[in-house]
């Protein structure tokens, strides 16, 4: 899958600071292609299709560096799923959001995963068991996505989030990815204690040292990225 | 207990497509009998009917089919445990929700499992430590329940819900039921390779197939239910 | 640090009913002094540090009685931590929130572990990797603070909340904080297990009685808060 390859590609390039996955045309992404799928009637092909799509998934909840989801159109299915995966998310106004693999006697388990780790639970059964569409208000209001702008603001609005997260220390922001992901599923004391170290290390950051001096010298700070 | 046994019966009856809760009367359900409880002051019988009161809670989850609640007048202590134990629920407009124990000396303990499940932390903490109500709309806007009806169209509300999962698949709609509540659970890469295998299941499955091709032929889908 | 051992004091007082952390001055707590933490600059002194706070931070979440933040001001880094480590939390309308330890090239990896379990993860998220305020409004539809209240009308809304509290079965409150806490890590089944236990010992305090029998009569209890 070239989402895949081009994660793993991201990954390795240290020079990268921020990824935003944005679809052309007028859909962000309906995920599987049904006929594709109908056309290998396979209960292994299946397995290994799946298993490939949530590698892509957690490719991106692995990947050194926040992704962003620009979302305009429908996302569907996996492509619902897709934004959930996202560490941030800016939709258009007009875009929707469904796990509508009900529809056709498919429960959207994978997406299931998720969403249900984005909002609330009774919210994400409604969309499971329904399959019905939310617009893009109700994305933003139950904790979907964080920013809606006017569709012919959209690009602006993305740009704004990355700017503002280009504008900050590359190590920072590294560490700060790798670390909120992986404190999420510990128990309390153990994710201080795992939080505790990566802060005393990030402390020991060239930027760091940079970035409070800057703060107590009232300037801005020089990033070295390291 | 009624409502356990009816679980139990209703859990092996494979033509069940969904569950509403519902009361008769003025309230939704205002928990524990609390003269019972007092006449009976001796630990072990305490133990046995949290003991048992809980097991409805789970019994509800794990119930093969979704569960609705449709909530009118009051539900409190183990009553708002009921909702919140449910996959979906619905309200009237004038229903209310408190966690009352605490007025009486007792902390509502087995209702705080549930509802902290399902609002936000320091949300469910304010409701169990003041035993103060919440409104309907409230309640929706914290995602304790999924859709506010006026009073009037409460019956409406509920049946547009049934009627959109009954109009699907049984197959899906049971294999989503079961796997959405047991990944909640897991950490994400346990969840991912056990929704994936699911999914894989799912789709070897009569209506799955059915399903697709009826997207792909843009037609109605026929459902076999397996 | 003062803030542990006054915790520590009030955790043997078994006079104390509830704890409210306010501050003086016009912030609430704009985190760690960094002028200290970069005179300093070794690796062992910071892993001290953030471990010693860390362990204020879960002192609150162990205190036996409720914690309410009274926020005025900006709560930063380690203060918006503080907050999201409270069990309650009330806001002033102008009082504002971020952890923008990220602006000075230190992700704010210790509180990320307070917020990312008080928020939703893409909202967690998107404030630590901006650094940006959210105000208190905000705060309040995210579940990071309980109530806001106009600035001069802050100390009547921690009043309110503080009387309701101690209106309550001092014996009833302790339990209930203390078994919150800890079922919110556990799977259902334990967490189920765990609050029925509870709620049994609960319903052989003295104070249950009355609080029942108060109930029943239609008085008021008089509580022995034991």
């Amino acid at each position: 899958m070239a989402l895949k390859e081009e994660l793993g590609r991201l990954a390795n390039d240290g020079s990268v600071r921020c990824v935003v996955i944005a679809a052309e045309g007028r859909a962000f992404c309906a995920g599987h292609d049904l006929k594709q799928m109908r056309a290998n009637p396979d209960k292994a092909y299946y397995q290994e299709l799946f298993t490939r799509c949530a590698r892509v998934m957690q490719a991106i909840v692995e990947l050194p560096v926040p992704v962003i989801a620009r979302v305009q159109g429908i996302a569907t299915a996996a492509g619902c799923q897709l934004v959930a995966s996202c560490d941030l998310a800016v939709a258009a106004r007009s875009a929707r959001f469904a796990v509508s693999g009900i529809n056709a006697g498919l429960f959207c388990s994978t997406p299931a995963v998720a969403l249900s780790r984005n909002v609330a639970r009774k919210r994400a059964m409604e969309m499971l068991l329904t399959g019905e569409f939310i617009d893009a208000d109700t994305a933003h209001d139950w904790g979907l996505v964080n920013r809606v702008a006017d569709d012919d603001a959209l690009d602006a609005a993305v740009d704004e989030l990355t700017a503002s997260i280009c504008a900050k220390s590359a190590v920072a922001v590294r560490t700060g990815k790798a670390m909120f992901q992986r404190q999420l599923q510990m128990p309390l004391e153990e994710a201080y204690a795992f939080a505790g170290e990566v802060m005393a290390c990030n402390m020991m950051a060239e930027d760091a040292g940079e970035g409070i001096d800057a703060f107590i010298e009232k300037r801005a700070p020089h990033w070295r990225h390291r």
